[in-house]
């Protein structure tokens, strides 16, 4: 048996996630069984606890997206990993126990230098970005990149992954102090949207290339309005509401593109694909120190409650993350 | 002197269009001046002449947007052509006389077997649909293709690119006349949007994973209902209207891509590049005979009005060419 987080009633507030003892799962063909040490907690969790974000079909009804252990079995087939091998996965679901069942193909290595915990906090941010920003989005040395919510998981590793693909960052936080930390991290121009219009400055300075958003309805207008010709709007989250208004000669004159995707639902094979990308990529610039995901707090799994408080409270500059003795 | 097409009063209908006669313009470093032999009408012209499509800084006030005929004279720094070789080109404007300056960087051979009025059937619907289709839209081998208005010169020129290239074609044209002759030159599928809901059918099929489209509004809820998760809408007209509601939501849980574009807008280096990927990519499949762009009718230049007051009409299959004795 194992420790695993699970939600009381199936859904509700921070305080209905609890300890519950569940069987350890035994890892099928193509599989492998991960002890646990530090687990991810992410805004999708808070989702899906709060009832919003039904995993998607076959994904445990646990919560966790990614995981960093050590292998402690195989399943039929795989052939890269070996027990006592440190890796660091994506998941869909079940992050947060002492162990977890992982696609083989999903997992990376620990990179070189990294403990446990921020090896836990690599994989969904640097899925989503890698997948948004650099594919989806295009991104190419030498563009400007404009960044919402730079004080998030998401925000952090988009500013400085695309600066270490030679692309200039505009980022925008709520709070001076935020805005301080987004440029202490490599933004080349921080705003902060707490104060005044943060589409005034970008428009004047000639606008960006493609925009990393989470947002939605509140920025929408004005992302159509700050992007160059032939601009790229990636929205990944729509935290102010879906329903917007869109001019498709506006999209026509400037040969603008609106993008959108979630990292979740997308097949095995993709997700697999973007795994491979991601070590050939990324990983070398982690290794090198040129990226660096913050991890603002870590929890022991059992107060995963207090995790997602502090996160919805939106104070945290950085990763939380769950830590397993 | 030259003979040249103007527009009465600077805007009008059909019957404002008359014939002029202007300077033979001498071609700038790096421009080629062309015999016209024949020119292409399209949509734009049409909303030039209505004085809803101002053009572009720099390009000529007269219509015509492509030409083909033989190269008169040379500017400073062409090296590629000389006098006497026959030419099809995009140009910024200026193409219903019997004349015309071409950034020699525009340029492409008539292909072998073609005469100038098929030849000059190309440049605007082949730069259009490669730049929409497969460069924006991405369109692979294997994948599915919607294109609306298949009786358009656009629409006849998608089908059998995207056919020519692998990919399996789904086509609207309102009646059933139209619907047929889409599916003889190459739709898989013909759908009379004259008859029903098009939308139905092509979802219960599985849906599509690009869409040309120059409706705009009155199909856009139909056009991202029926694209299959990753598809691509991409707009290059708005026939209906411009202004539509878009559900952020949507977008990321099928992870779709809008996109939208104008080519005379483009930079004149955009073009080239274009222009070089087209004889590249296109021509081979011109001169094999595998992609034919049918003519509907041609007109002498002297009768232009004639020709727009029949492409107004919507009758054609193909395009309409002005002939240039």
């Amino acid at each position: 048996m194992m420790q695993a987080i699970s939600i009381r009633g199936g859904k509700g507030g921070a305080d209905a996630l609890f300890v519950e003892s569940l069987p350890v799962p035994e890892p099928g063909p193509g599989q492998l069984l991960v002890r646990v040490k530090a687990a991810g907690v992410n805004r999708p969790d808070i989702f899906q606890r709060a009832g919003f974000y039904p995993p998607p079909p076959g994904a445990p009804a646990t919560l966790g997206l990614e995981v960093a252990g050590e292998v402690a079995a195989i399943g039929e087939g795989v052939t890269r990993w070996r027990p006592g091998d440190r890796v660091t996965a994506l998941l869909g679901g079940g992050g947060y126990a002492e162990y977890a069942l992982v696609d083989a193909r999903h997992a990376l290595p620990v990179p070189a230098g990294l403990d446990f915990v921020h090896a836990a906090a690599l994989p969904e941010t640097v899925f989503t970005v890698w997948s948004n920003v650099f594919e989806r989005g295009q991104l190419q040395s030498g563009e400007t990149l404009l960044v919402h919510g730079a004080n998030s998981g998401i925000g952090v590793t988009a500013i400085q992954l695309a600066k270490a693909a030679g692309a200039r960052v505009f980022a925008t936080a709520r709070g001076a102090a935020k805005a301080a930390q987004a440029s202490e991290i490599g933004a080349d121009v921080a705003i902060d949207a707490a104060t005044g219009d943060w589409a005034e400055g970008i428009k004047a300075a000639g606008g960006v290339d493609v925009i990393l958003d989470m947002v939605g309805a509140a920025y929408f207008e004005r992302n159509l309005d700050v992007l160059a010709p032939d601009g790229r709007l990636v929205v990944i989250a729509t935290l102010t509401g879906h329903e917007v208004q869109l001019n498709l000669r506006q999209l026509m004159l400037k040969r603008l593109t609106v993008t959108a995707s979630t990292l979740r639902a997308r097949h095995a094979d993709e997700k697999a694909r973007l795994a491979r990308a991601i070590e050939d990529r990324v990983w070398p610039w982690i290794e090198a120190g040129s990226v660096k995901v913050p991890v603002d707090r870590t929890f022991p799994l059992e107060r995963a409650g207090e995790a997602h408080a502090w996160l919805e409270s939106g104070s945290q500059f950085g990763k939380v993350v769950l830590t397993v003795e």
